[in-house]
């Protein structure tokens, strides 16, 4: 649908603050809890025996993470899942989150509806209490903001890896823009089964692309040599390839939003490795494959194991540029 | 300064993301800790043992909340401590807080430089930590926006007003616009102070205007009757009806952005009373006044004790409409 209208009685402005406030409470329904615990009050209400050491914020916005033709279910479940993705990468469960939206007088109501709509579906299936938010009235512009507190045991930080870990990745990637990038599953139950392993040194979910982001696992004393036959392309980068001309592995490689979990872990027993690998089939998560390993660095962060040299395109997604 | 720029080297897309993130971090300076408890993370890292029981989100909106020409560094502030003010009408202690900037590719780097400059300021002078954020690049809006954690031993809550109870209010309100919408100090210590009295039943801080605030502290069981001449005038009030024509009380029951506390509180004996207000100015804090009562409702929520009669204009500021 078109998020905009020109019929006022269609539009946020008719509501007016008052009315929208309640109305987003209805639409939100059994997600949000009542005040205090949720919205209508100044803040809202944590219950103080409730844990919370992880907080991550993230938007969206129309013409960047949405279009004007994406379902507004899929916006609101795409904000959300973004946030759960970040709470997966640190290995920890989500609890409670504000949303704020910056909103243009002109949108209208049944997108907002809808889009909060899937917030709420999500924010269900997930476990999640939508507690708080503030609506702020734009010039133009469509964007979603959403807060999300959750915890861990043991949070899975970015930077612990050494030379000799090996490099891991839950599931496939590439091609994300075919759909994956609203319909992508969180890698939570994934993250939470590696933070309770103390041969995971680090983790991060793949936003901007496996090249890029697993350049933020590493100091400046490793390198990581990825083998190009063990990446688990995804279906969908197979069909991008067609259209874009580009092989499927720098798909792989670049397209980011797969949102799956990259992780370092220590080595182990291979007979151990497999024992593992075969927890998460059975348990119904995401596979995870092993696609190389760190060494010290000379040269390039990043090299291909079985050409020893740099992979010809690493690119990644960068806003503001 | 024109917060945007044609001269593509000044702005935010000659930066790109990674540099950006960079000198966001730098520009936070000491109000920013570094991973895991700050940004550079998937989630920021909050101790376990920090207690966190309150959580609020506000944002501003280039055109709604600022103007071309504030100065950026008022900006950066004034969002803060909107959400300090939300913390201070809880009667809680602010914690810990992330940012989102939704900022168009031409926006000026000096801008953003100083609209961050103003927040570390703030927020060392509230011993607020900046922890997390995300930065994600619009079409053409300017906005901010911030989400507070914080503590409350005993939150105040809006709703337990009961008849006969005092409606009562910190420091003066009206003419906000002159500045003061900038450049209030949020009523931290105040709502601190009120939330360890038994006594005090309900708390709202004023964003929207004295009236409208505090029909958000009735139920339908009470009206509120206000003593037009006990009401805290500031001197802005005087001065925006020299140019308005308004009336100056008519400014402090609807102007909001005044960030005062109005709080409700079970009557007590008047030498107790006297005592207490002693208190807050003896502290330096901002001197609480009694404006007036709620009784049983009938007719009207909101009355001039005076004539029985509501007020003649009962506005206040609604977004969207």
């Amino acid at each position: 649908m078109n998020p905009f209208s020109d019929k006022p009685a269609d539009t946020l402005s008719s509501l007016g603050e008052k009315k929208l406030l309640k109305e987003v409470r209805r639409w939100l329904g059994a997600a949000a809890p009542a005040s205090p615990l949720g919205m209508g009050d100044d803040c809202a209400v944590i219950p103080a025996d409730e844990p919370c050491n992880l907080i991550t914020t993230d938007s969206v916005v129309l013409g960047r993470h949405f279009e004007a033709s994406t379902p507004p279910a899929r916006v609101g479940e795409k904000l959300l899942k973004r946030n759960l993705s970040d709470i997966a990468a640190m290995g920890g469960k989500p609890t409670r989150a504000v949303i704020a939206g910056l909103l243009p007088g002109n949108l209208h109501i049944a997108w907002l509806e809808q889009c909060l709509g899937g917030m709420r579906q999500t924010a269900m299936k997930y476990g999640v209490l939508l507690v708080g938010g503030d609506l702020a009235e734009t010039p133009s512009d469509l964007a979603l903001n959403l807060t999300l507190l959750g915890f861990a045991d043991f949070p899975i930080l970015r930077s612990r890896g050494v030379p000799g870990d090996w490099v891991c990745v839950t599931g496939k990637l590439g091609g994300s823009a075919l759909g994956r990038h609203l319909g992508f599953v969180p890698r939570l139950s994934e993250g939470q089964a590696l933070a309770i392993e103390n041969f995971v040194h680090a983790c991060i979910d793949v936003s901007d692309g496996l090249a890029i982001d697993l350049l933020n696992l590493l100091n400046e004393a490793v390198s990581a040599e990825l083998d190009p036959d063990a990446i688990p392309v995804h279906e969908d980068a197979l069909t991008a390839s067609r259209e874009s001309g580009r092989e499927p592995l720098d798909h792989a490689l670049n397209d980011g939003e797969d949102h799956e979990l990259l992780f370092l872990m220590e080595p182990v027993p291979e007979a151990e490795w497999k024992e593992w690998q075969e927890s998460f089939v059975s348990a119904g998560l995401a596979p995870v494959s092993r696609i190389g390993k760190l060494t010290q660095r000379a040269g390039h962060p990043l090299l291909n194991a079985k050409t020893g040299k740099p992979f010809p395109h690493i690119a990644g997604y960068d806003h503001f540029q």
